[in-house]
């Protein structure tokens, strides 16, 4: 059986265009042989931000832990652990960390998008 | 944006044979029009578990709260917040509460299966 602890410690960092101080683990992806999507943990240190993009696929979100902003064509909210975000295809998105502490959440998305293009990260 | 917040005063009872205390609510489903894959959130009373069965889909989840036994495939492990899991389409599976508190996770499905089959709760 396939467990493994989402851990602030074990992420790797996100390089990429837009990207400040953001670390993240496949927890479940296409290497484990998962057919339809995938479920990564992120870290956003204080300070720090996913980009500030869109893509032709969704987001489905969990707030782990800490205190973060999300936006989402345009409006932004104060997201905590326990919440739930869906971010729909082509939506222009941002995850921020202004707090002093980490913030942490599980990103899901669709292993392929596009009639079959692996999805970044997946 | 859609933004919901996991509490387990807010879910409702799971009636299906094999069931026993156990409650769940749609985050984020097929009402919501997410096109791929559905996140579903779980409340496993102490001395409840859900059907031990297999299915011709996965699972993908994140434990909230709690503590729990996962089994798949005839091995049994304690899971506990923070882990996640991954049940292979077609392993037989069953969660169990064996504590004395509420143990809740998040578990998350595809959409389809068998070839464009609705996935029950999704």
């Amino acid at each position: 059986m396939l467990i493994r602890k989402t851990d602030p410690g074990t992420t790797t960092p996100v390089e990429m265009d837009g990207v400040k101080d953001v670390s993240m683990q496949v927890m479940v992806g296409r290497d484990d042989h998962a057919p339809n999507f995938a479920m990564r943990h992120f870290v956003v240190e204080p300070g720090g931000h996913t980009p500030h993009h869109s893509h032709d696929y969704e987001h489905e979100v969990y707030i782990v832990a800490g205190t973060g902003q999300a936006e989402c064509d345009g409006e932004t909210a104060t997201v905590t652990e326990g919440d739930v975000l869906y971010v729909p295809a082509n939506a222009v998105h941002q995850f921020r960390n202004d707090s002093d502490e980490a913030f942490r959440f599980l990103c899901l998305v669709p292993m392929e998008f596009d009639c079959g293009t692996p999805v970044p990260g997946s």
